[in-house]
């Protein structure tokens, strides 16, 4: 076989690249266990008719056959499709195993999805996700909408601090509160408005007013309240009384606003800096029906939201149960695949081995073993020279790869860097922690 | 939606069961690190060219299509396929990535495969598999034959001795051993009689023997000694005299006893009991060429082999240059699914949490929330109780969920299993190392 192309929206990390991806996520799990969100993974399928079934999606499935049956033309039953979402699977999951879990049910998800879209930068067609969600039985109190935020702004703040991946910026908003302040206005189709408000940023407030009054037929007064709305953006509680001062009264807006005040304000206690109030952020027509979110990468806004999510009233019901819920997902290959291939996120090294053991001779590559077993008894990752070349080849074996130290039959341990080689032993001996684990350079 | 049912062949595990599996993982991907080896993820899909240029297996492939361009009757140029196995992606990602990897490469992927077979015990749709390969450029010396079954059976011991998973036994052979054998006894399609040999476990001695003289043509004697040699087995070097003891004579034979000698040897010391030469063990007629391993797991026989993997002359070739390898594979689901199911492996509890943290009032739960931090910032999984029930409520949540400790804002904490509740500071108080997180339950 000759030298095989990459495929176009399946990226793939270089060694290096997947230390980094492994430290992320490891910081990931880490963040959502200590918050008592415990970890699932779904299949990679589901029936077609399942993942159709939430409409325009559609276009983007990947569909999943067996081979064999194709080429006998039978059809399977029920034909599958890769899921490109980690939603609908743990809707699914929620409803199938409902009378084996405890609700609010707390889970974390990370896990590859797929979407047969054109491939662009922070677009993929095999992305891996970072979800979390807490889903109640029959209901799901509103503070759960203010402690997803404040997982997700503390996993992704873990994220900068200990990585330096850029700090985010998220805007949150609510549906109660947009859908209570348009009929406050006298409007029925509060969709209709909120389907035009969201062009805000793509066509600008001129055109939206200008749709607003024409196509929906309300007045130069109307349109513009709703745009005035839509503009209200703060990093505190301040959006509340700029809200009122437009003069607006209905009981959904009040609890939209109390709901998203609650966000906010804990957000500036926890996390300063990182959560705004944006109440132009619509995130779609689909299935929320409160809070929303979507999450910038300073310096990469162009990728668009690297963490969205929202409340769903309904994220699944079995006609007796119905399973409210809320959630965020992180877009875990949008953020590392530029970062990495940009170079700003590397590893110290792209192997794990902190030590290399030389060898002598071939006839005394049994004693080398045992030097290794003994550093690897006390959690030091360790390889042995895979040939008894001069000792100056096997230092560049070591250096290409980036283990800092080798070790040699007379007892002595020499870091390559320094080029320092200090009598040691193999039972006593540790490296700096710094040196021990492959980890996320620092600048 | 109605209730959905399991898809059969694609298992998941409710929240226990993947705690154990979380387990599983960070143990074999820390031995393995140990080892030296680091983690690399390949897309789930390949090019069908690639998947189906093995031979029979295309049988099992999934194609994958988007659904777009199928319904407009567009056929992708590259149609794509789910991988059946991490040995063929892990090929195509070594020739594609060659000039960016340092060999010997020493690489470990656990990930999930896809086969279109009939579900059964032990066979699924869906499994997530082990993988560790050392693969070279142009050579590989045989060493490393025996480096990856200790790597290996290291890895299977600590699941045995740390989370009780039952002991294995693994079977090795030589590829070189039984064609030098043939060879030596003058016959020249050796893969024809290792074809008929390895039907002995399934239809006996006899059957094997009519077999070779009839179908091949061989004399009742170079039969007899065909068998023979497939009959040896040991736990210690001493097959290489019983194979001496048979009368032949041959360089590759010669090559191949040395080589399974070496792995015996160290096997023998570093895990012993664990690794026996198997000289009836084949492995199907596919890519191997030297060193071949299958492993049982104790009582759990009927599942098949458990860990399988060979010694391979050209894992990938891109025409100019070759790339050898030997590597093995541990079917993580096969283990896990019927354990897990049985209940022989099971979670000290489902959830991460470690505290609930009780809340008195709604109103005051932002002062559990502050509880909670503090012993998050020290590493002790923690949740704030999702509604300010009467603590009787609060508790029985807890004990629902396994959470060990329940907080009061009184400064107590109480271990809800002993009943004892005890004066302790959010800032100071550790839990017993073994209730920190959720963990495989021991006996």
């Amino acid at each position: 076989m000759s030298r095989p192309k990459p495929l176009s929206g399946f990226p793939e990390f270089l060694p290096g690249g997947r230390v980094v991806e492994q430290r992320v996520l490891a910081s990931l799990a880490d963040t959502f266990e200590l918050h008592g969100f415990g970890s699932i993974e779904t299949r990679a399928v589901e029936p077609m008719a399942q993942l159709a079934s939430k409409g325009e999606i559609d276009k983007e499935i990947y569909v999943v056959r067996r081979l064999q049956a194709e080429r006998e033309g039978r059809v399977d039953r029920d034909e599958l499709g890769l899921h490109f979402d980690l939603t609908v699977p743990f809707a699914r999951y929620v409803l199938e195993n409902s009378g084996h879990l405890t609700f609010p049910f707390r889970r974390y998800q990370l896990q590859k999805v797929w979407r047969g879209e054109r491939p662009q930068e922070g677009r993929y067609r095999e992305f891996l996700q970072a979800d979390i969600d807490v889903v109640g039985s029959e209901s799901l109190a509103a503070h759960h909408d203010v402690e997803v935020a404040l997982v997700i702004l503390q996993a992704l703040e873990r994220l900068h601090t200990e990585f330096g991946v850029p700090p985010v910026l998220m805007r949150v908003n609510n549906r109660k509160l947009a859908e209570g302040f348009y009929r406050g206005l006298g409007i029925d189709d509060h969709l209709a408005v909120l389907q035009r408000v969201d062009k805000l940023d793509k066509i600008g407030a001129d055109a939206v007013h200008a749709l607003l009054t024409s196509e929906l037929g309300l007045s130069h007064e109307v349109a513009s309240a709703c745009l005035d709305l839509a503009t209200i953006s703060a990093a505190d509680e301040s959006f509340v009384e700029r809200v009122r001062a437009l003069g607006v009264r209905n009981d959904l807006l009040d609890e939209g606003l109390a709901e998203l005040a609650d966000v906010v304000r804990a957000a500036a206690a926890a996390v300063p800096g990182r959560l705004v109030a944006d109440l132009k952020i619509a995130r779609g027509l689909d299935y929320y029906t409160g809070t929303v979110y979507e999450t910038e990468l300073a310096g990469f806004e162009h990728l668009g939201s690297i963490c969205s999510g929202g409340r769903y009233d309904s994220l699944a019901s079995d006609g007796r149960t119905s399973y409210p819920g809320v959630g965020l997902s992180i877009g875990v290959t949008r953020i590392l695949v530029p970062l990495v291939g940009k170079g700003s996120l590397t590893a110290t090294r792209s192997v794990p081995s902190c030590v290399l053991v030389a060898v002598d001779t071939e006839e005394t590559r049994g004693e080398a073993l045992l030097t290794a077993a003994r550093l690897r008894a006390r959690g030091i990752p360790t390889e042995v020279a895979p040939k008894a070349d001069r000792f100056g080849k096997q230092i560049r074996y070591a250096d290409r790869r980036g283990i800092p130290f080798v070790w040699f039959s007379t007892g002595e341990v020499k870091d390559i860097r320094s080029g320092e080689q200090v009598a040691a032993d193999a039972d006593t001996w540790m490296p700096p922690a710094d040196d021990l684990r492959a980890q996320v350079a620092r600048g």
